[in-house]
């Protein structure tokens, strides 16, 4: 329940997909969450870092050790991350060795910039996890705060799941 | 960050705001909450009261004492409530001798209904910070997980902030 | 068929309502209209003149003089008007001495700002109609193109009907 | 300006996109175009039959022959085609010899699921311009009401303009 300030990392993912005409075809680009948090009317102290733009199945190694530097090296000790879903729990593994931070993954089955998007729930359920949980790594997604190391994307169903 | 089902009563409040044309005002008419948890794909279980239909300012002690009493003799001890923003640390006083529940107040500045709200983001906060936060009443607006006790609107400045 | 460039006169009216909690009700606002072009991607020539903030219902004979001055004044011969649908035939009544110039008028049952609003597929008809048309006076309501002199408002039913 | 009934044909392109997470990729699905027409609160008769969910690249000369042959064969006189903008106008060269109809082409730029389309616009635009031009074929993209046969996509530019 503190006023620490929030630390948020983008990384890529369905929730920043735009589509292109020119292309006829998707892809990740520049941010959509400072627009999400600017709608959501937050006056809580928070950092946008946008670390990466990616689908997550394209994340490397690298990537994922880049992300869990940027989390453990932050002054932050509050962080939310917004992930491609397909991978969000390979890189909550390799977060999960940080110690003392509270550090909360989402992103977005539908991109944000639909009209009916499930990112600005998620979003803001990562915000209060974040403010909320003990340190550790959680996914909140499909309505549930998950341990994220329990936790897998049921991809044909179209939801996380407990496991 | 137990997968305990979630109770979301809905009292009224700007979140619930529709405009009518024919009578040039906005009236609160049957809640978007259900419409919002599907939007945002929530596979977690809840149930869903719509209690009251009020701006709060209408609310009364017996609305009041309505409210506390559902809170206090639902089975469900996880509880979200949808409120109106000028008087919902009122009604937070009155849950307050709840003991044994993590109940999580929010509303809205901009009607759900609104293609830019508050709206969804702050739902999502209360439904992260329901599962994981202790027992207590809390209200999750302007982007802070606030003790319910310890907070007030600035009407001015359109945000809640801690006193 | 032309490009000739089109004129939008804005005047306020439900279109352009926007909510304001510190006041717990809507009011008129800077018009909505350039964002509704701009979301519409037009790229014909045209420009905007925010000439009134008003509810259709608070017009005086002075405000429906100036509108018609402005119209008769432009050096477009192609104009849209934004209005408030209670007394839209009203002005409608006003601008019909104007000749050789198509003039289309609309306005929203529900404000631009709304997720769900007709104000976006009124301002297209309007722009369809304004191309399209014979000098006149005209209004793109219900999504139908009324001769604006034998049309009025079914207040009851939320639109627009030939008389 | 008759309140002669308007028949809608769908043939699909990005204005019916929808995304899938499960493929990671945006298909043409059901259309939304009557979802569109009933948040424009269209109350003027019309139709809609879904012919085709065709990307317009993908379109053959015996889904144009369909198209055309569904046109004439309509009891409607005035008639809306939403369609894929990248063969648009290889439909409406199609259509040309139809003769005593008004024809009205339109697409989107962004699909209409998105929260800033231009679907709604340009589908208001088709229905003005559907009432009010001379039979023919008419393409409403861009803001402006072009002649079907004398105009083109600027992919690049992302619009169309007369040729």
């Amino acid at each position: 329940m503190t006023q620490a300030p929030i630390l948020v990392i983008t990384t890529g993912g369905t929730i920043d997909k735009q589509y292109f005409d020119a292309l006829s075809e998707y892809q990740i680009v520049e941010s959509v969450i400072g627009k999400l948090l600017a709608t959501a009317r937050v006056a809580h102290p928070f950092r946008v870092v946008e670390l990466l733009r990616k689908d997550s199945l394209e994340l490397t190694d690298e990537d994922r050790a880049l992300i869990a530097a940027t989390v453990a090296g932050a002054p932050e000790s509050h962080v939310v991350i917004t992930h491609g879903t397909d991978t969000m729990t390979d890189t909550a593994a390799v977060l999960a060795p940080i110690a003392g931070k509270t550090v909360v993954m989402c992103g977005a089955m539908q991109p944000a910039r639909f009209a009916e998007s499930d990112a600005a729930f998620n979003l803001g359920m990562a915000f209060g996890c974040c403010q909320s949980a003990a340190p550790g790594i959680w996914i909140t997604m499909s309505g549930t705060v998950f341990d994220a190391l329990k936790v897998c994307k049921d991809r044909e169903a179209g939801k996380f799941v407990a496991r």
